[in-house]
């Protein structure tokens, strides 16, 4: 972090943004700014926190303050000054994860001894690379998600509302350890299947038809993210097609993933067997997407992402196609991008389940 | 609304807290931006809300945009400029909930056609008077909530992780309809009783001890919040009193709530009653706050709160007492201000209840 800020020319930088946040520091609670320094870390935060910063915090300094984290990190940097450079220091923030009210705050407090400049998301890019201990967490993190697919299958049945094959997952999710889920467990069933993000709904399961559940956790700060489709009753010629032509796109992006390949190049591989499918129209999204602290970061795996994967960055492999009104499939994993390819966390069998 | 824009001077407002938007347009999506003229509101979101903005926007225009909707708040803003006065136009922002970077795209989009200016929380102040249609759903969040509190006591016994209380409720809050918890449940039981925001661990409810039980659910998107605190096992008499002792001040401090009186003197009821038990030490937060699209809203129930209460608000009395390493008792429900006193929404006993 520290090398980061010789090279973007930045005396200090003020991070604002809560899962930076935690990834620096260990701390979680939800009123935070850190500032980093070439030679020292501060994590500003109020009384409430005053034990759990203690007990969280590493490589850093806590600072329990009465007024806004922002406004106090602006007071420390202009109080300490005399140990930045002379002249015009450049304080780096993150304009994404800054309001203008905090920045007007922050100026205030500041007065003149730094000038904030927005910068590129650096921590967010370091965050891109699991090291080994950040592996292992989402490894069982994957492992408690893809247990979640069990109580799916003996929920399931026609009828049901889709909400109650959620709550039977969620429920179980926290019987198992998960700190929360990660997002809200989409169960889309029947012609609903064809809506990308259809959260679960009070619709009754279908007696015939594909139910897209896609569902993850978070287990000690990582998030898991997996889709399986499944068929409620015996599946028409058609949607075994339709179905396989899904699968084969997502094994062929999986087996696109490999150190030195683009985002582009993997999203690339999934939709060209779903254009000899004559399905490509279909997959609307992306294929996939980075996941770690946050259910959704860097990278992006979709059409014209240069970014370069390499070893340690875990990613989402989740092609889909939609027929709008009729029916939709989605198949996803979370693979790591290793040394020679890449290892899918959870793996598990896809072959189309009837239920 | 339209006529807070001739009060503050302004020629438009650009809304992008999501919950200001859908309290004045309806739309529920993820991706929004709102423009207010004296003359017309138009919508801007992207193309995943295409069939949503349409099924949803009462008294708006939906625009759908292929960039960001700030951006494309900015350009119609920039196209549309000879529609509104000459010379320096100034557009409201929400400075708390624009950042930076959205910041200076719309600028960049506005080419100094307009000049931001962040505002006071306009549609906040409107949103704390709930209408009687706002006030119907509450009270039908407030129960739903309220009746998630059977879950809870037969759930409840010594030896079960708190964790699984939470799930025992949320997995009923979604089968009787809940689109979502308003919040992390919280059940804090024994010594973690004292910690105010104790969300369920996997810790073990005691055989004998408080349980802090914090809960709300939402229900077409408006939220409720109620807390009810139990003893496992038979309450001693000193825990019996410090009950009372709470009970007491949420009851004085219920019966302060009415028209023309501010926040600071509901705070200051709770606060006196507490007092005289020698507990007010062991108060350590606020009073209530404003509860309705957000779970916590203005106004702030709290010390030095001058905010004057008026028919219609809807605020948590919810003080509590903890006594830190050993117990914590907290009493919560939701009241609506009328004309003369107040209502509690989803009243119901609060007597100790021993399991």
């Amino acid at each position: 972090m520290r090398a980061d800020l010789v090279t973007h020319r930045l005396d200090a930088l003020l991070v604002t943004h809560l899962p930076n946040v935690r990834y620096l520091c260990g701390f979680t609670g939800s009123s935070a700014a850190l500032v980093v320094t070439e030679h020292v870390a501060v994590l500003f935060t109020d009384g409430r926190y005053r034990t759990q910063a203690r007990s969280e915090i590493k490589g850093a300094k806590a600072a329990i303050v009465p007024l806004a984290p922002v406004a106090a990190a602006g007071e420390w940097l202009r109080s300490n000054r005399k140990s930045f450079a002379r002249g015009r220091r450049t304080l780096g923030i993150e304009g994404d994860h800054l309001s203008v009210s905090e920045q007007a705050r922050l100026c205030q407090a500041l007065s003149s001894t730094f000038r904030p400049k927005t910068v590129l998301p650096l921590v967010e890019q370091m965050r891109m690379l699991k090291d080994q201990s950040e592996l292992s967490v989402m490894r069982s993190a994957a492992d408690l998600g893809a247990s979640l697919f069990d109580v799916t299958l003996r929920t399931i049945e026609p009828g049901l509302p889709e909400v109650e094959v959620a709550a039977a997952m969620e429920f179980e999710a926290r019987r198992r350890g998960a700190d929360a889920m990660s997002f809200e467990t989409i169960i889309a069933s029947g012609p609903r299947s064809s809506l990308p993000h259809g959260r679960a709904s009070q619709q009754r399961l279908p007696r015939n038809g594909f139910v897209v559940c896609d569902f993850g956790v978070i287990l000690r700060g990582y998030c898991s993210d997996r889709t399986r489709t499944v068929h409620v009753g015996r599946a028409s010629r058609a949607a075994r097609a339709f179905y396989s032509a899904v699968l084969e796109a997502q094994l062929a992006a999986i087996d696109a993933v490999r150190p030195g390949v683009t985002c582009d190049e993997v999203d690339h591989a999934a939709r060209k067997l779903l254009k000899r499918s004559k399905l490509a129209q279909y997959f609307t999204h992306s294929t996939g997407h980075g996941v770690g602290i946050e259910i959704h970061e860097p990278p992006r795996v979709a059409a014209q992402q240069q970014k370069v994967l390499e070893p340690g960055m875990v990613i989402t492999i989740e092609p889909g196609a939609y027929l709008p009104g009729q029916w939709g499939v989605r198949i996803e994993d979370m693979v790591v991008v290793t040394e020679t390819g890449c290892q899918i966390l959870a793996p598990g069998p896809k072959e189309l389940i009837e239920i």
